[in-house]
């Protein structure tokens, strides 16, 4: 039905008789005579209905509304001097149509295509108009374009794509698992998987090498900004591998994918361990985009007069006393912002935000007092602050220091307007804890219990690290993965570390403690966040954006986002009830 | 670890030294000296371990089982004259080992990899075993070709993959869908969807002009040789287009898939009428790798002396009387196969099988008493019966006589071995009915009931027509589509035709006959069975042979086949409760 799409049309094209379907964008009458843009995936393209060229295609165009569906015949020829539009990719050029057929009419719509001001509640309902929006058609456009590198680069490297089940078998642990009753098995229920983890590792022992899925996954959980209970990721498993040689698959996709999109990525990407980002950045996903480090300065404090202080310091395997000095901070942070930041860290466990003003007289501040002199110009020199800098002080047990102040580092360079949007700042983090301690004592794993760990024979747990690693970028993890466990003795001294006992672990992976003695191959992997990384791609800033039918709280969003009550003969069949606590 | 893959060896790497990694298939020891045939994903190649040369590799090749995992570092070298191994790619060739690693053991394996005589039972329970089978890497790495192929030819034709939902609105007819119970909405449910239909309508109502996705889809249903309860397919819309547009996609999609495995096949497809292929061949999906048409021949009888024939002549709108001549019939056909071919389609409704014999001396067989000499010869030139011949009869409804008719040229096609299995016959079949009545005399849809009627104004809601196209391949529909309805008033006359009220429409399709009045283009598509697709193109026999985890009724395979109970502390997380008559 169409020659051409409507926005590849230009110069080029001056002279032709062309075919054209879309939508009407917009309409004006201008002198007697009809200016429609009309609008399809590529773009818009300027429609003229002069009455004395073609009176009936004016007349039909003279009845079109927003949105009605055109097919339009007409010549492609330049606009009028002066009557360019350098804002329209097409502005060039003009199509006087010759003939014209409403293809279909529209109600006025609710919602004016590309209106981002309208309530997001409004627009989800009308999810169908709202992908009109060039913005969005233009982030599924690069969703596809991505999703597409990613496959031909895998795929080139000798990964196969295996589609592993949806409809997997419960583990009774997953209490965030979306459950599907089975009919066939009365009473029993399936569960949608939160990864294809342990598949992938069976294909890995089936000896299928390397795989790969952009498979997706489910989490029973409540949404956020940033989170949708269906997700989708990028999933990589090979065998007979090491570390470096997934990073090598991951870092070639990643070019693949940043490079489908016009951006040319370096690789390999710098490694920091776990310890390092905690200790300068406060996060085990920094964003590298700008420095800000901090730097560790108890030592200085051992000897401070402030008891507290000094009491932190002297315990440094479980506290921390962290500088943050902030360039030129004297420009920015006033009584007020400085209330802020320390109203901003108290929300994350700080008890108060020290700081040091360095002004032309020298250093200011409360905390100076408790500094000897040499320790204080120690300090300075270790910051390497100068006049006009404000360094700020977080103090206290580890995980909450690191926490708050690699929050406030992040919230600086935002709104001081340190962070080049321009850059793509990848790294990888290795060497992660295997396990981490629960308050209550008990021991959990850091990334999964199929994680190898490198010193199982260290006492304390917590020392143990893994061969584990995350990609970063920009401040967000992107992708996260490991080399496995492929030995069985090893994967329940894992087990038992965990504090799963033996039967316990035979009733939930008895398939995978029995298929690893039956000649498992070393293997590892990684996955991707896709819809992560499309929102950082395209700038968006709600995972709503980059998702075609997304799940709202709210439940506007058709088809996807109401689930139904069931009819009784179904709930018979699926040999369920309804609980009569309904709320 | 490794420098090369097993079968990709050859005499061009004599002398190399190269690593290896895989799995012991074989293991003897000849002499003294150890043979160890190393598999991996590419196929096998021979170690050899000799003490003169090794003796620490032979010492710890002599400890080696079927499936241990090896690691394997050595020279390549030619086999000695009348030691090469023709049946092997890496037959001419062998490597000299200098050192070896076990970097894992294996029990003993209970079923041998690659056995097919083992019960499928123990296969699916060993599923990881089962898979080492080199006939089933095979076709997962076709279909992981397959889909890269698929991908990549829709992309090039502008195609843009979106995904759609895995948790959808349940609409309350899915008597076949698997329902999931919502976390967040007390008492309600998410359905699985049964296939991206109306999600793709929305998105080319959304302008995005042409989509397709390789998606996931469901139906809770019992379970069969070529039906699993999830299923893949390759599903394709596109916007302002004819029936001919989608078709050029979907030959062009064919082409690819058939192409990237090395099989041309020529373009554009036969089109036959769904009318031409049931009354030649019985069936809407007919394999024309042999021909054996069924012929019209009620004329013949109208005036017949018989009866039940002249009865069954006399209304040609609802009945048929099909020949079907067998060729050299008389070199296959002996009473007893005679006999089970009458036994054959009374399985299907027949009351019996007629038939004639041509011999030498003229027409033989009780049929024959009843037809006019002319008749007789006029009979015998249609069906073009020459001596040696066998012609049968199917009379009755005409449904019935397709149907069995069908089936049998299909079993005589098998039983004389008249197919070449390595055709592969492609045909479109268009124009289906857009209705058909029930037993009940209720009236539904043949396709679906989005499908754009042709001739809707006919009175009788059989003879309407629809754009409705399947394409075929060797006796299997291997795709179906159609193009939509776009306007609301059509939509809502079949709605009203499908004896669904007006209030019935809205409350289950409301979003969709809402988002048809907001500007809808002309859209239309095509769903391929992936599943199938790999079937036919690795000649495999069971659709669990495609599938990576596949579901059995007696659920043996791990973590897919079997579900689980729910804890009581997530049913009553998700307001439900097992009712007490499991059985």
């Amino acid at each position: 039905m169409r020659s051409h799409y409507c926005a590849d049309l230009g110069e080029q094209n001056i002279g032709e008789m062309v075919s054209l379907c879309g939508w009407c964008n917009t309409y004006r009458d201008h002198g007697g005579i009809v200016f429609i843009d009309l609008r399809d995936r590529s773009g818009l393209v300027q429609l003229v209905f002069d009455p004395k060229d073609s009176a009936e295609a004016h007349k039909i165009a003279s009845e079109v509304r927003d949105e009605y569906v055109l097919l339009a015949k007409g010549k492609v020829r330049a606009r009028g001097e002066g009557l360019e539009n350098p804002k329209l990719k097409t502005g060039k050029i003009e199509v006087l149509v010759e003939s014209l057929k409403i293809e279909n009419k529209s109600l006025t719509p609710p919602i004016a295509v590309g209106d981002e001001s309208v309530g997001e509640d409004v627009r989800l309902k009308y999810r169908y108009l709202d992908l009109r929006n060039p913005r969005l058609q233009e982030i599924f456009i690069t969703r596809s374009k991505v999703a597409q590198a990613t496959r031909n680069a895998l795929s080139s490297l000798g990964f196969l794509e295996v589609e592993t089940p949806i409809l997997t078998k419960a583990t009774p642990e997953g209490a965030r698992d979306y459950l599907v009753p089975s009919r066939v098995h009365h009473g029993e229920f399936y569960a949608l998987p939160q990864s294809p983890q342990l598949f992938k590792q069976l294909l890995m022992i089936s000896g299928f090498d390397k795989y790969f899925q952009i498979a997706k996954c489910f989490r029973d959980e409540d949404l956020r900004l940033d989170r949708q209970p269906e997700f989708t990721q990028i999933d990589v498993e090979m065998s007979f591998c090491t570390q470096d040689d997934v990073m090598s698959a991951a870092e070639a996709t990643l070019k693949a994918i940043f490079g489908v999109c016009g951006i040319a990525i370096q690789t390999p990407f710098e490694h920091h361990t776990y310890k390092e980002v905690m200790e300068s950045y406060g996060s085990d996903k920094p964003d590298l985009r700008y420095e800000l480090p901090l730097v560790e300065v108890s030592d200085l404090f051992a000897e401070s007069s402030n008891e507290i202080f000094a009491k932190i310091a002297k315990d440094s395997k479980n506290n921390r006393i962290k500088a943050l000095c902030v360039q030129k901070g004297d420009t920015f942070f006033t009584r007020k912002t400085l209330g802020e930041a320390e109203e901003f860290v108290r929300k994350f466990g700080a008890k108060g935000l020290a700081y040091i003003q360095i002004k032309e007289e020298g250093a200011k501040g409360p905390l100076i007092k408790f500094l000897s002199e040499a320790n204080l110009k120690n300090l300075i020199e270790r910051v390497g602050a100068k006049v006009g800098d404000i360094v700020f002080f977080g103090a206290g047990e580890k995980k909450i220091v690191w926490d708050y102040m690699g929050r406030l580092r992040q919230k600086i360079a935002q709104d001081m307007g340190l962070i080049d949007e321009n850059l793509y700042r990848f790294l990888w983090v290795v060497d992660f804890p295997m396990f981490e301690r629960n308050e209550d004592g008990s021991v959990s794993a850091l990334h999964h219990p199929f994680t190898m760990p490198k010193n199982l024979d260290v006492e304390d747990v917590e020392e143990i690290s893994s061969v584990a690693y995350d990609v970063v970028l920009n401040g967000f993890e992107i992708g996260g993965g490991s080399i496995r466990i492929h030995k069985e003795e090893i994967q329940s001294r894992v087990f038992k570390l965990l504090g799963i006992s033996e039967e316990e672990a035979k009733n939930k992976f008895s398939f995978l403690l029995e298929a690893l003695q039956f000649g498992a191959p070393p293997h590892g992997g990684i996955a991707f966040g896709l819809d992560r990384i499309i929102m950082l791609l395209c700038k968006a800033n709600s995972i709503r954006d980059v998702i075609a039918f997304p799940k709202t709280q709210k439940a506007t969003c058709p088809l996807t986002d109401a689930p139904s009550e069931a009819s009784e003969e179904q709930l018979r069949e699926l040999h369920i009830k309804v609980r009569e606590t309904k709320q």
